[in-house]
């Protein structure tokens, strides 16, 4: 029922602030957003939550992949369009194992988009004000380059960019 | 690099910590789960927020749309493959203040997938153990029928089912 009417930006250099006085989008014309590669959630029990998605809800789900490098367990549930990246800490420096001390039931950690090319679109994006938690692309769980924006300056979200 | 094995749920009616013990996939027949409808993230400026993706992150969007009978304003960011919808409160009991409330730079507020037949869905998990925020579905905000599981129960993720 509900039609929202849908405007795409045009490539300039500007800030988001500038934009909103001006109405005029300010896009770079560098580098491309992409799909939505995945959603992360961290589980405090990985098997229990596999077995939710998969024996309950009916998804396809991989295997748990143990990453040591990354310090966690991954299982990733299939969506069709996109998928669920189940994250549980591996070893005692796990970067999840903070997240999980504050929502012990688990929660949703970050949200992945595909970018065309990571470096462009890092540098463009710190040039604009925006920080980044790695502003050199290191490889990621899958092993494409990532950067991980800062989420004070993205609204509270953690926004992983993945080289598509 | 990474090459996850995948293995699809097989219907039946148990639930998942029996499905865990024998290793058997325990799914239903009578409803099916599709693809990933959206990322909802409440954020406290909506302007802002939409100016970030529009602008910053070269995102097509939708216009900001108020929905007096949810309690929200809504944005859709569009990425291909699926959506983000930013919601920000619309009247004094909005389902989302509290939210906000806690989390007041925003943050990532639910998880919407679709499903063939809510009905269905909502009833089989129920009969799991699946607590529903509202067992009878109700009218969305896209003019679809959907529930809302409770978050204990999708380990800390507040899950959104939508009629396909």
């Amino acid at each position: 029922m509900f039609r929202p009417f849908l405007s795409r930006a045009l490539p300039t250099q500007s800030v988001a602030k500038r934009a909103l006085s001006t109405g005029i989008p300010k896009a770079s014309p560098l580098w491309k957003l992409g799909r939505l590669n995945h959603v992360a959630i961290a589980v405090p029990d990985i098997d229990q939550s596999t077995a939710f998605y998969r024996d309950l809800l009916g998804a396809t789900v991989s295997a748990k992949v143990p990453l040591p490098e990354h310090g966690v367990y991954t299982v990733f549930v299939e969506l069709g369009n996109t998928k669920i990246e189940l994250l549980h800490p591996y070893g005692e420096n796990s970067p999840i194992q903070g997240f999980l001390n504050k929502n012990k039931s688990g929660g949703i950690h970050h949200i992945c988009i595909e970018v065309d090319d990571v470096t462009k679109a890092v540098n463009d994006l710190m040039a604009k004000g925006i920080k980044a938690l790695n502003p050199v692309p290191k490889i990621g769980a899958h092993g494409k380059p990532v950067v991980f924006l800062h989420p004070k300056d993205c609204h509270g979200t953690l926004v992983e960019l993945e080289q598509s």
